[in-house]
């Protein structure tokens, strides 16, 4: 039997809330926070648990997701009334969260390099946008992803969006990315920024090269001019129709797709 | 001035909050909400506006589409206090709703024939995503669309994520859709059921011909048995990576794309 934990005021209760709403403590803990049967399952599958809060009814209903997290979680707590409110961020709780560590990314970069088909993302703010366009560069087959100035892939809406898939795919966050894109283009990488301005070329008619690394802007603002220019050309999405509707998440689809085509 | 209302149970705030909820009061009424100063604007420029209602911080900070509001509505009104939370559907409300005459769509289906690239919908159940797939449709120029099964456009839901799209694209509601189908077909259309299963033909090698529409099925279930059997061709999306991983409304926008590209 678990220990039981009821009160909001415990301390592993109170840091799970920390890690879960701020991302500077994610930061300074190594550690994030995951809601949810699946979420805590695939996050499992991808990282260590450093603890697993339950309640009774998740116990009763999610058997199967709860047996494995069982099986990899360093510290397990059977959670109640204020406490488990207290960790909810959902509407309809299915009462498991975890704590997990976050990953060392330290390899990724070499990861990277010996992928065909890479993005990189650059200011993506919102949350559940980012997690969305990753979760589809992973379906799409997209060899990994490159991040600078993007909101904390940690945050749990990301995470969200991301049904981890923001564990899985390599990544690595730079600091300068016109240098970055200089240097994928070193290594023989055709280096592309993408963009609504007609004067770019039409992705469908570019020849993308073997190795391809395609920049995708801020929802609002687009690709920055310092990446843009860092780039061999600059490619955008011909459009039919009223194109000012296609929304960023979308357009990302659009260009991962163009790029694994 | 326009005239104050402040109470919740004032007829035209309980007529208002009755459309915004009830897709059966929407369809009895003949009338749907719109929240927000953009959706409201789009709304007015495809449809009539029955009621508006604003508050005074409204007043003060979309003069721009009030003032195009104050044309095209037949009644307006300033709201405040329980009148204007009871109107509120959103989390932070800009204090401007409308209630709008439904669509005569009666027309739509010559419209309709007259296109040459066209999307079916078959059970979409989630107006997000009803709304998100219709956005993208007609960003990237597809003619209509036909639904069958579908949940209400004019759910508030439905009408956030379509941004004005749900009200200006060509769209008919059908009950057989094979029999539609076989409509198209006979009117010279290819007519295609998309499908993830790995025996239907890879949609970027089909001749997708001159005149083309495409059926995307429910979120969970896909394209039901009797629609794929009425459509000559089965197509997918030939996916590298984790499949499963790509969402409903991401699927749509792919296929959507290779109709236009």
């Amino acid at each position: 039997m678990h220990e039981l934990i009821t009160s909001k005021a415990n301390e592993k209760i109170k840091l799970a809330a920390r890690v879960r709403d701020s991302a500077k403590a994610r930061r300074e803990e190594g550690l994030f926070f995951a809601e949810g049967a699946r979420l805590c399952a695939d996050a499992a599958g991808s990282t260590a648990v450093k603890t697993l809060f339950y309640t009774e009814k998740a116990a009763e209903k999610y058997g199967e997701e709860l047996a494995l997290l069982f099986e990899k979680s360093d510290e397990i707590y059977l959670v109640s009334g204020a406490a488990a409110d207290r960790l909810s961020d959902t509407f309809s709780p299915q009462g498991i969260f975890c704590v997990c560590k976050t990953l060392d990314k330290s390899n990724n970069i070499s990861i990277i390099y010996s992928k065909s088909k890479l993005i990189a993302l650059e200011n993506i703010q919102d949350p559940s946008n980012l997690g969305a366009v990753i979760r589809t560069a992973e379906a799409l087959g997209v060899g990994g992803a490159v991040l600078c100035g993007c909101c904390d892939i940690y945050n749990p809406k990301a995470q969200r969006a991301a049904m981890g898939s923001l564990l899985r795919l390599p990544m690595v966050t730079v600091d300068d990315l016109p240098q970055t894109m200089a240097m994928f283009a070193e290594r023989g990488f055709m280096t592309l920024s993408s963009t609504p301005d007609a004067a770019a070329d039409d992705i469908t008619k570019t020849d993308l090269g073997e190795k391809t690394i395609c920049v995708i802007g801020n929802e609002g603002s687009g690709v920055t001019e310092a990446t843009a220019n860092s780039c061999l050309k600059r490619v955008r999405v011909p459009m039919g129709g009223r194109a000012e509707s296609l929304n960023a998440s979308m357009a990302a689809a659009i260009i991962m797709w163009e790029l694994m085509r």
